[in-house]
């Protein structure tokens, strides 16, 4: 029995069913590159430790620069000069000032740092054409991060700057949630290997086997393509039975033959606890798709159309599988702005996901939408990105502006 | 000498003066993802290699359903069942039909295929209530791909989407370019490893090592973080002539106690032809830069600051390492589109990359600058992207719609 559900409510039901997964592991804070935090990360110590310049100058008492300008400078002795990596221990009397490099530590006493390029030194007497005012190219202790401050919120998925402020913390070991591992099985009798130099009559080499594991990868999913798997019941019952027990998803992608969804559906049903969550979504294309849980395992049943297979990786598989891992959704979607070459026909009730090759037309960027029929797989290698239209729409005219999501 | 260019202009001028790499390798295609092409690829066989169905239904002679309606059922007498994956050696002749599953071979003589639910079969006669066209519910052979047909060509970078259709072409086995190999050294008397539990008054731990490997890393480069080296001629020097030697690319970031920067100058203008090709770049933060060759190698000298040190990688080194590497540039940039929240100041001349913090207020998103000191990492952790005010843009006003590139 069929039950076509819309994407928006397939995916929150499945997120609201699908337990988070909650084995987190230590790892070194080089290799957590994309991972997701286990825990809120608290900083232990003031960034910086202590007042900094932020500039190549002199650390002054900035009432002492008061009134500085081109014609009338104020004059200073230059009594130290202060080494990088080493306290400054020498304190700042009025009138004095004190060489600093950015970075510098700042002397007690001092206030502020006159930048160089507007002083001249000459034996030890330095002019000062311009006045700072206090805190001027300093930065203070704690003015950058402050003890006990929550960096970073469990669920974060680390980014480059990440690794640089938890290096910068102290902090070279995090917990992260461990990786959600995969396992993507190819099933349908016309399947062959890719490795396969001659087709013979009616068969055909998996792509999904490649194309979905390349698509998990890429988010930062442990997942393996384990092979091909005949339409044979017992065989295929057996194969998911294994994977089961192996991996937190398991995908069967394809099936293809009559009656081979039923018999996916079927031996799904056999799994511990299984249940079915959805019977095919109201995508285009991706309808055909299955999606069940069995203990904490997430089953999947994927079309096996390549196109319909990736496009439904995408919009409905990949954020159920980023809130099992207990990463937070993204906030925004980065997108460009283009203008449709033609009207697109879409039912309301439906996603449509229309692949569109882009190119430019003076400033304006002009989507040309790829109205290929299902299977035909150049048209994904084609396509820069793809248009959503959404379930309420009925479809797009042309000229309008539309949101372009680059593959 | 400082000699302050314009971002495009440097970007420009190195990619013209630094030569490509050229060292490819034959990589199995599954561990390919984000690689680029070192040559062509072209089909080799039609794809698909037989005419297949394109849904669940029976194979006909389209003329023989014309004029079928749910009042006017055609009927034809049900031969045979197509096979997966098995030649469909049977020919069809008029008033019969082949029952055929997706992606079923067609038979011989058949032209369109019957979607399963627009026809009843009862004893081996076919109702069909619902006419089709010649190639209906088809894909021919070679409609999705022609042999000859170029499919990628060199520079291309392999996403999910292309690794699929590699395997479905039986090309298991690519030309690549080889990854370019970078190291990232951080200098500077200050720094000490991440790993210090305690820092001493005037210490700080090295950051750009961490965040700088990896943003690397991130675009798919092989950067291995080879440490710190303290503000020493005699020791830089030997350090740099050693790395220069071992990767395509040499970063050495920081040096920010006065002088140091003409020291790493120094220094790379004693490595083999050694040519500065820029020493100063026109773009907020990230001035103090130096970009040079040596042979074919590239040196960096990157700003210490953390944050300068990330956007001058992002805006300027990166570009020139995809060219290096001999990527081909990304035709679009995905961004958000935003509304400023306050006006923002910046000079003519000058690329100002400003770091913003996104809210959402109805259907806008309000893009709020971080207007923070330069240094001051956590703005960078803080940020959702950000904006770039180019050369020749003087500032922005409040409420203006900008685009932001989200980190």
């Amino acid at each position: 029995m069929f039950c076509i559900k819309p994407v928006s409510q397939v995916v929150n039901e499945c997120k609201a069913i699908i337990k988070q997964k909650n084995k987190s592991r230590a790892v070194k804070i080089e290799n957590a590159l994309g991972a997701v935090l286990a825990e809120d990360i608290i900083s232990i110590e003031d960034m910086p430790s202590f007042a900094r310049s932020t500039v190549d100058g002199y650390a002054v008492k900035a009432e002492d620069t008061f009134g500085s300008s081109e014609n009338m400078p104020s004059f200073l002795e230059v009594t130290n000069e202060i080494l990088m990596g080493k306290e400054a221990k020498e304190p700042l009397d009025f009138g004095k000032a004190q060489k600093i490099a950015t970075g510098g530590m700042l002397p007690p006493g001092s206030d502020a740092v006159v930048m160089q390029e507007y002083t001249e030194n000459i034996d030890s007497m330095l002019s000062i054409y311009k006045a700072v005012s206090p805190g001027e190219n300093v930065i203070k202790a704690g003015e950058d991060i402050q003890q006990e401050q929550v960096i970073f919120t469990k669920g974060h998925k680390l980014r480059a700057q990440d690794i640089g402020i938890l290096a910068a913390m102290g902090i070279t070991l995090v917990n992260i949630i461990e990786s959600i591992t995969v396992a993507v099985l190819s099933t349908g009798d016309e399947l062959v290997d890719p490795n396969t130099k001659v087709l013979k009559q009616g068969q055909v080499r998996d792509t999904n086997g490649y194309s979905v594991t390349a698509f998990l990868r890429k988010n930062n999913y442990l997942a393996d393509y384990v092979g091909i798997c005949i339409d044979d019941y017992k065989l295929l019952h057996d194969r998911v039975h294994e994977l089961y027990l192996e991996y937190d998803v398991v995908i069967i992608s394809g099936g293809s033959s009559v009656g081979a969804k039923d018999v996916t559906s079927d031996i799904i049903q056999t799994l511990p606890e299984a249940q079915l969550l959805v019977h095919g979504i109201a995508i285009k294309p991706g309808k055909p798709t299955i999606i069940a849980t069995s203990k904490n395992k997430l089953v999947i049943g994927l079309p096996g159309h390549p196109v319909s297979a990736l496009v439904v990786m995408q919009h409905v598989i990949s954020p159920i599988i980023a809130s099992m891992q207990g990463a937070k959704p993204p906030a925004f979607e980065p997108t460009i702005r283009a203008y449709v070459k033609q009207n697109i026909d879409s039912q309301t009730g439906r996603t449509d996901i229309i692949r569109v090759r882009c190119s430019t037309d003076g400033d304006k960027i002009i989507a040309e939408p790829l109205l290929s029929k299902a299977g035909v797989f150049s048209s994904l290698v084609k396509a820069d990105g793809y248009i959503i239209i959404s379930e309420s729409v009925e479809g797009i005219t042309k000229d309008s502006e539309v949101n372009v999501h680059l593959y």
